[in-house]
């Protein structure tokens, strides 16, 4: 069995965690070994990292600081977990991953595509991911749904919070169309059969 | 009063902290305003970061999880303190910077000058030192000098140590040969007085 590094981004609420349960499932089904994952994943050096990020007060946080601290919470989880599994022969599925800091940190906080990038490689270390599902959903769909599912209006913060998604979600479609072999873009504005299904055929393909 | 960022690098026992101390009184003296710090420097979130780098019990850390935190609490550290310092017109004082990076982690754990460089490059976004002391010293002459203010005799642990240290020295010589003008040597072999007369001297062409 060869392994295989897959990897799931998208804004929120685009079903990321629903469709991974189902591809978890396929793989029980189907016998073949795998590890799903999303960082820090119990790694306690990463998650020691992910308590200086998240911690509430820190607003003082500069954010290219934040940008190395993910780096370095994904470097150890890589490291630690995801890597021993690949050498395992084992599928990895991991919820978001160095596309997420493109996006978020490059784009959303401003810092630039390419600088963020740079630290992330210094992470990564060639690890990149052979497969990549990228959740085509517009932010504002996957913030309504994240809000139904939360059973509350969207308000005055909310829409702010929206040009930020906004600029995420630009950010990801420049990040796939620099690596149109990688990625593949699913319509997640499809009922969560449909997705799943071409969620399903991507990795089948890579599987077979 | 324009503002002054000056670094100092070399190994352990070089004499580093005493003519720092020396320096920061003659600026007493002459009564130009200046800061004196060296990383984490009381900033919390710095000082969390190397927390983490420092516990003894996290021998499963990655080196290149450990050049991100470094990198991570230099920028903090940086945009808190130093750059703040900087833009009210002080002299500031910096006990080992990026090069201390170059030569530990790029050369003494191996990851390689230019791979360190790429992070740091990110962290400091271009707060690059006008000047930098080396202080260069045989790396044995320094250890021999630690332990004997320490009080103990060299063991078999320190000679091992040692190879590491000089690794480190040679990265240091590599990192100096790249960037002769911003750097200033010092024999840090001679006499206390000499040495601060060196440096004194580096530090008035460029206040001048």
């Amino acid at each position: 069995m060869k392994s295989l590094f897959i990897t799931f981004e998208g804004p929120e609420g685009a079903g990321k965690t629903t469709i991974i349960k189902m591809i978890e499932q396929y793989f029980v089904n189907k016998e073949i070994p795998f590890l799903s994952t999303r960082e820090p994943g119990g790694i306690r050096i990463s998650e020691s990292i992910r308590e200086i990020i998240l911690r509430p007060d820190h607003t003082e946080m500069d954010s290219r600081t934040e940008a190395l601290l993910y780096a370095a919470a994904r470097r150890q989880h890589l490291v630690e977990k995801v890597i021993p599994a690949l050498k395992e022969g084992k599928v990895v599925l991991c919820d978001r991953f160095i596309d997420s800091s493109l996006a978020y940190q490059g784009v959303g906080r401003n810092l630039g595509i390419e600088e963020v990038r740079q630290i992330n490689e210094f992470a990564i270390d060639g690890t990149m991911p052979d497969l990549t599902i990228f959740f085509d959903l517009d932010p504002s769909i996957g913030l309504k749904r994240v809000h139904d599912a939360n059973g509350r209006e969207i308000n005055r913060l909310d829409l702010e919070n929206i040009e930020f998604h906004k600029r995420v979600y630009e950010g990801y479609l420049q990040v796939v169309d620099s690596d149109r072999k990688r990625f593949c873009l699913v319509d997640a504005s499809k009922s969560i059969e449909e997705v799943y299904s071409q969620v399903l055929q991507a990795i089948e393909n890579k599987i077979n």
